[in-house]
């Protein structure tokens, strides 16, 4: 990973041809890091089995039972769609000029259904490539190409300041918030889950660095330190 | 073909599934013209039937016996490669930016072998992706994803000045070369064939134009039509 390229993570794949040809790019254009959430175990063992140009990176490819998982330790995960299903809360962009940061992700969906709204809660944005309107639903393979080609195509990128924070970072966060509000008895009308979400969506967005995270953590952890607020849980 | 799109054409392709997929790319980035030379009639006819999202593209690609006739009408041809074979005598660039002329062609070779030297003999130029050394061989059908990708990446193209002259055209003059050196009784070291790539190569890499091509045709028409001239053919 010469310049911090984002990690490749492909959610749920079904075609073991696309798998191996997804890490058939990957190793064209320099990507190391493949990670692979909950694939059917048949498709997963094809997949290894046949992949000319690719089995290094297969056989080291992280597999994740969730997409959670797969993203903990990475500070901007986007997710990739063809943005022809419909208008999504998140901010899209094109594909064109992408330039992560060290230690991001670019997640792909199933090839038939794409991305479910619960993968997409743990994702900062959606990136898309910009494909025709009768054909905008590319192969998983070939978009994994066009991808890992557009992201390389700038060459190196510069250093950022401060080193982002990580998904984990927000979920410790989240979680604490969670605990907060039922410290002091609130009841809201929003499901927890829908709440949740939108706290992620906030931190997501706001390209937290790791030092605001532990910052806001902090905060809460204190607010929960005190005893004497609210009733008891 | 909205702004002039090249022709995507597969020399010799051996795998049905790589036909299917890069069909399937060139409708996701709206490119219309397919041409096939020479493929094994079975892969074709599997081509055919298992080709998601690019059927209607397949079913009115052209076929051909060889590249020359594949590229009869077209105006520039590009060969593509991934460079780490052998150096070649064709001008080379990388696809980053690529904008070739209206009625261009994009030739990729069979997936194993590449384009043989007779292949590129009608080509006026390489052009590669540029990959990692250590896994330089792309995928066939994410190669012309990415090609596909990158050339309608910049967005319409501006109109150039003057017609190009197409193949035809070249091979028109380099026909009356071959008979006008015979006609004055020339016998050179050189194979004929390699001299007759030569001539093509000078022609196809200067980027002539029609009005150039008569202009040249009309000229060796008028040596020939002089009987005077050496010995009687």
């Amino acid at each position: 990973m010469a310049y911090g390229l984002p990690s490749i993570i492909l959610v749920r794949p079904r075609n073991p041809l696309n798998i191996g040809a997804a890490a058939r790019a990957m190793a064209n254009f320099g990507f190391d890091d493949l990670r692979v959430v909950a694939p059917h175990p048949p498709v997963w063992a094809e997949a290894l089995r046949a992949a000319p140009g690719a089995e290094r990176l297969l056989k080291k490819a992280k597999l994740f039972a969730t997409l959670r998982e797969a993203v903990a330790d990475r500070t901007e995960v986007l997710a990739t769609s063809c943005m022809s299903r419909r208008a999504r809360a998140l901010p899209a962009q094109s594909v064109k000029g992408l330039r992560p940061r060290a230690a991001g992700a670019v997640v792909f969906g199933p090839e038939k259904s794409g991305l479910s709204a619960a993968d997409l809660a743990y994702c900062g944005g959606i990136v898309s490539i910009p494909t025709v309107a009768d054909c905008p639903s590319m192969n998983l393979g070939q978009s994994v190409a066009v991808f890992c080609w557009e992201l390389v195509r700038a060459g190196p990128q510069p250093f950022r300041e401060g080193a982002p924070a990580a998904v984990d970072d927000l979920e410790r966060i989240i979680e604490r918030c969670d605990q907060a509000l039922a410290r002091i008895g609130y009841r809201g009308l929003m499901d927890p889950q829908v709440r949740r979400n939108r706290v992620r969506r906030i931190l997501l967005r706001r390209g937290l660095l790791k030092g605001e995270a532990g910052m806001l953590y902090e905060i809460l952890r204190r607010i929960l330190d005190k005893p004497v607020w609210g009733p008891k849980p």
